[in-house]
C-alpha cells in the first residue's frame, strides 16, 4: 500500500473502472478499512467507525455489476458523515457527550441522495460540540489530529473536525460536513482538502442537527475539485446531468479571462506563509491569463464586524440549546458555556437589525459579481494551532474568531465558496485559497475551481503527503 | 344620487360597461369625487385627497375607448391607498406627523400593477402610525369615523383605518391596505367591507413602509368578493388570466360539499351579537350543503399565546424605528411609546424561539387543511369601540389585543384569509366572518368566499346602508 495512493485516484476514473471490471467495490471499501486500521488511532477522525454495512453492500454492488445491472452512480464510494447528519444504524451525538433523541437519526435529502446512488457510509466523524466553534476541539471526545504536523498535536479545524482528516486518512472519498461560519472550509484549509460551502437553501438541512437555521449549510470535503463535482452532481437538486457530462461542461471553463477580485482585507494579519502562499498562486493564475484586481468590499468588512458581535448564529444557537437541547446545556464545552449568558443577553432588536442589515448587504454585494467572477483570499488567515495553545480559554476565543474571519462573511452574505489547497505555511500546515461566488452560483464556482486547480495542481502534487500518513 | 348606489355596482359589470359606452370613466371618477365631497368631512377617510390626476386620466381613457383603443383592464377604477404605499405625486407619512424621506414614495409592484392596468388613485388613506395597532386611532391626525354608528364616534379599525371608510364612502372601489396582524381584516370587519389578507410573499411588500418584515402583507378592501377577485386578478403575479375568466372559473366552486372547520376558540369572549351573527351564517351555509365541523386547532391557540407576548412584530417594529426612523421615535403615538422599552427588552433568544416554533406550527397546521377547505370564526370578537373608550390607555391596550386576537394568528401561521361582512352586532357595527385557507391558497380562498357570499348575500343586502351615509 503506497501512502499517497488514494490522492492519486479520482472518482471520475474509479466509477467507470468499477463498471468495466478494472476494480471492485469490495477492494475500494477494503482499502478504506485498511487505511483506517493503520492510521485511525493516530488521527482520531471518527466518532463512530462502522464499515460493516459498507463492506456488505460493496459485495452486492460487485455482484450486480457482474450480472450486468447498474449499481448506482456512487456505488461503492466510501463516504464519511459529520456526526450531526442523521444516518440509519448510527446514533447522533453532534459532538455532545450524550446521544440525541431518535428524531435526530433520521436521514435527510443529502444523505439520501448519496445512499440512493450507492454511496457507502463508513462512519461518523468527530465534530465540535453542536458545531459551535471553528478550531476543532471537543472536551468530551478525542480531538482529530492534524496529519500535517508529526512533531506537535495540532488541531484539524472545525467544526467538521474529523471530516478533513477522514479524507487525508483515505477512509473516505467524500466527507459530509456542515458550514455555518466556516465549518467545512476551515478544516478543508488546514487538512489540505477541497471544501465546498453551498449556497444557503440549495441543499436541504433536513436531517442535520441545526446550529443556526439562518446560516447552516451542508457541504463536502474531498481530495480534489473533480471529486467535489462528482459528489455535487449526485447531491445537488439543481443538477440533473450525470457527473461525466457535468465535468465535461465544466472543463470548458478556462482560467484565461477569469476575473478575480482579490479581497485585500482577507490578507491582513495572516500567520507566516499564508498570505505569501495565496499571493504566489495568484501569480500562477495571472500567468495563465486570469484578470486580477484588488478589491475593497465594504459589505464584507461590515459583515465581519457583525460576525465579531455574535452575528446571527450566537443567539440562534443559544435559543436552540434552551428550546431543544436543554438537558445538554450543563455539559456544554466550557468554551461555549462561558459565553452562553452573553449570547442569551443579546436583545431581539439587535438580532433583527443585524438580520435586516445583512439582507441589504447581501443585495449590495451581488453587484460586485457583475465585475468579477470570484472573490478570493486566504480561507483561514492563521495556521492550525496546537492543542496546547487552544487549551487556554482566552487564546481559544482569539484564535476561534481569527480562524472564522474570512469564511463567516460568506455565510452572512448568502454566498457560496470553495477552499482549494494551494501550498503550506511556514509551520507546514496547508493553506487554503478561498474562492467566493455569488448566491446560487455553486456550479459555476466549481467550474472555476476546477480551472484554477488545473493551473495550481491537485493537493497531492502541491502539498505532498501528510507527514503523519507516511508509512 | 342614491345613497347606496355604489354598493350595487360591481367592477365585473362596470369594466365592460366602460367599453361598450354604457358608462364613462369620467362619470365614475366624478361620482367618486362627489361622494367624497358630501361625506369626506364627516368620515375623514383620507390623509391626502388628490383626485385631479385620476380625473385627467379618466378623460384620456374615455377618449381612448372612443377611438377603439384598449385602455387597460382597470382603467378608470377609483382606488385608494393606505398612506404607507409609495405613490407618485404623494408624500408618505405612514401615519406619522412628519413626511418620510423620498425613498418611501417609490411605487412598488402592487401599485404598479394597478396603475399599469389604468387604476385611478384618488388619494392616500389615514392609518395607525407605522401601522402598529389594530384599533385605528392616530394621535397626530383625524381618526376616520366608523360610518355605522351615527350616534357616537366609533373607530373604523386599524391599522388601515381609512381604507374601509373610503370604500363605504364610495370614493374608491378598491382600497389598498397592509396586514401584519389584522390591519386589513379588522377595518374590513368593522366597516362592513370585504378584506383580503394575502399569503406572505405572494405579493411584494416593496414600495410599502415596513412594520414587521416577517409578517407584513399587502391586501385589499372592497365592497364585495367579486370586486376583490377583479383586483386580485390585476395584482396577483400568480394569476395570468383576466378577471372575467377567473370569475367564471371561481363561480364553479359551490358551498355544497364545502368543508368548513369552525375554530371554537375564536368565538370565546365575543361582544354581544358577534358570535351569534357568525353562527347564524354558518347555519345558512350548512343549509346550502356545507359540511361543518367544530375544531380545536392547537397551533392557533399557541400562535395566539405567542402573539400575546409581542409575537414577532413588536421587536421587529422597535428595530425598524431605531434603525430607520429614529427621528420619528420622539413623536410616536403615546400608546406605542409606552410599550417601546418593553419591546426593546425582548431577548433575541426569545424572538428566535418564537420564530422557530411558528415555523413548526405552520408546518403542522398545514395538515389541518387536508380535512377542511377553510377554517372560520368571527374576524374580530369585539365591536368597534368609541373614540372615548380607547382614549384611556389601559382600555386601548386591552381592546387592541382583543381586536387582533383572531386575525394575528393567521399571519403568524403563514396563512391567507378573507373577512366577509355577514351582519351587524347589537351595537349596529358590522360583523366579519373570517375564512382562513392554507398557505398560498389565496385564489381558492377567494373562490370559496365568492361561493359563501352568494349564499349569505352581498354587504348591501345583508347590512343595508351605513347610517352616516344616508343622505
Amino acid at each position: 500500500m503506497s501512502s499517497n495512493q488514494p490522492n492519486e485516484l479520482r472518482l471520475e476514473h474509479i466509477i467507470p473502472a468499477l463498471r468495466n471490471g478494472k476494480c471492485r467495490a469490495q477492494e475500494l471499501i477494503e482499502e478504506a478499512i485498511s487505511r483506517h486500521e493503520v492510521f485511525g488511532e493516530r488521527l482520531s477522525a471518527y466518532r463512530q467507525w462502522q464499515p460493516e454495512d459498507a463492506l456488505c453492500s460493496a459485495m452486492a454492488i460487485d455482484d450486480a455489476i457482474a450480472a450486468g445491472r447498474e449499481p448506482g452512480l456512487f456505488a461503492g464510494v466510501p463516504v464519511s458523515a459529520k456526526d450531526l447528519f442523521g444516518l440509519d444504524g448510527f446514533q447522533t451525538f453532534a459532538g455532545s457527550p450524550t446521544a440525541l433523541s431518535e428524531e435526530w437519526c433520521s436521514e435527510g435529502p443529502v444523505v439520501k441522495a448519496l445512499k440512493s446512488a450507492g454511496g457507502a457510509f463508513m462512519g461518523k466523524t468527530h465534530m465540535v460540540e453542536f458545531a459551535f466553534g471553528g478550531i476543532g476541539t471537543n472536551p468530551h471526545w478525542e480531538n482529530p489530529r492534524n496529519p500535517w504536523d508529526s512533531e506537535t498535536y495540532r488541531v484539524s479545524g472545525g467544526s467538521s473536525s474529523g471530516a478533513g482528516v477522514s479524507i487525508c486518512e483515505g477512509s473516505a472519498f467524500v466527507a459530509l460536513g456542515s458550514d455555518t461560519a466556516g465549518s467545512v472550509r476551515v478544516p478543508a484549509s488546514w487538512t489540505g482538502t477541497v471544501g465546498l460551502k453551498t449556497t444557503k437553501d440549495r441543499w436541504s438541512t433536513a436531517g442535520l442537527v441545526p446550529l443556526s437555521t439562518s446560516l447552516d449549510t451542508p457541504g463536502t470535503l474531498t481530495r480534489n475539485v473533480s471529486d467535489a463535482i462528482v459528489a455535487f452532481s449526485v447531491i445537488d437538486p439543481g443538477t440533473t446531468e450525470t457527473f461525466d457530462k457535468v465535468l465535461t461542461e465544466m472543463r470548458a471553463r478556462r482560467v484565461s479571462g477569469l476575473r478575480i477580485g482579490v479581497c485585500k482585507a482577507m490578507f491582513d494579519g495572516c500567520d507566516p506563509g499564508v498570505a505569501e502562499c495565496v499571493d504566489s498562486n495568484l501569480g500562477l493564475l495571472e500567468k495563465a491569463g486570469a484578470i486580477i484586481n484588488d478589491l475593497e468590499v465594504s459589505a464584507i468588512d461590515e459583515a465581519g464586524e457583525i460576525f465579531s458581535r455574535g452575528g446571527l448564529a450566537a443567539p440562534e444557537f443559544a435559543a436552540l440549546i434552551n428550546d431543544t437541547f436543554v438537558d445538554w446545556k450543563v455539559t456544554l464545552d466550557p468554551n461555549v458555556r462561558a459565553r452562553f449568558d452573553r449570547m442569551e443577553a443579546i436583545p431581539a432588536v439587535d438580532f433583527i437589525s443585524r438580520r435586516n442589515r445583512l439582507v441589504e448587504l447581501a443585495a449590495g454585494v451581488d453587484a460586485v459579481f457583475n465585475d468579477v467572477d470570484v472573490l478570493v483570499g486566504p480561507t483561514v488567515p492563521i495556521t492550525a494551532p496546537t492543542e496546547k495553545v487552544v487549551a487556554v480559554q482566552e487564546e481559544y476565543f482569539r484564535l476561534n474568531m481569527a480562524a472564522l474571519r474570512n469564511t463567516s462573511v460568506v455565510n452572512l452574505l448568502g454566498l457560496c465558496a470553495v477552499s482549494l489547497p494551494v501550498g503550506r505555511d511556514t509551520s507546514g500546515i496547508p493553506v487554503g485559497f478561498q474562492l467566493v461566488a455569488r448566491n446560487n452560483a455553486d456550479a459555476e464556482l466549481l467550474a472555476i475551481s476546477l480551472a484554477c486547480e488545473s493551473v495550481i495542481g491537485m493537493a497531492t502534487d502541491v502539498l505532498g503527503t501528510p507527514p503523519l500518513l507516511v508509512v
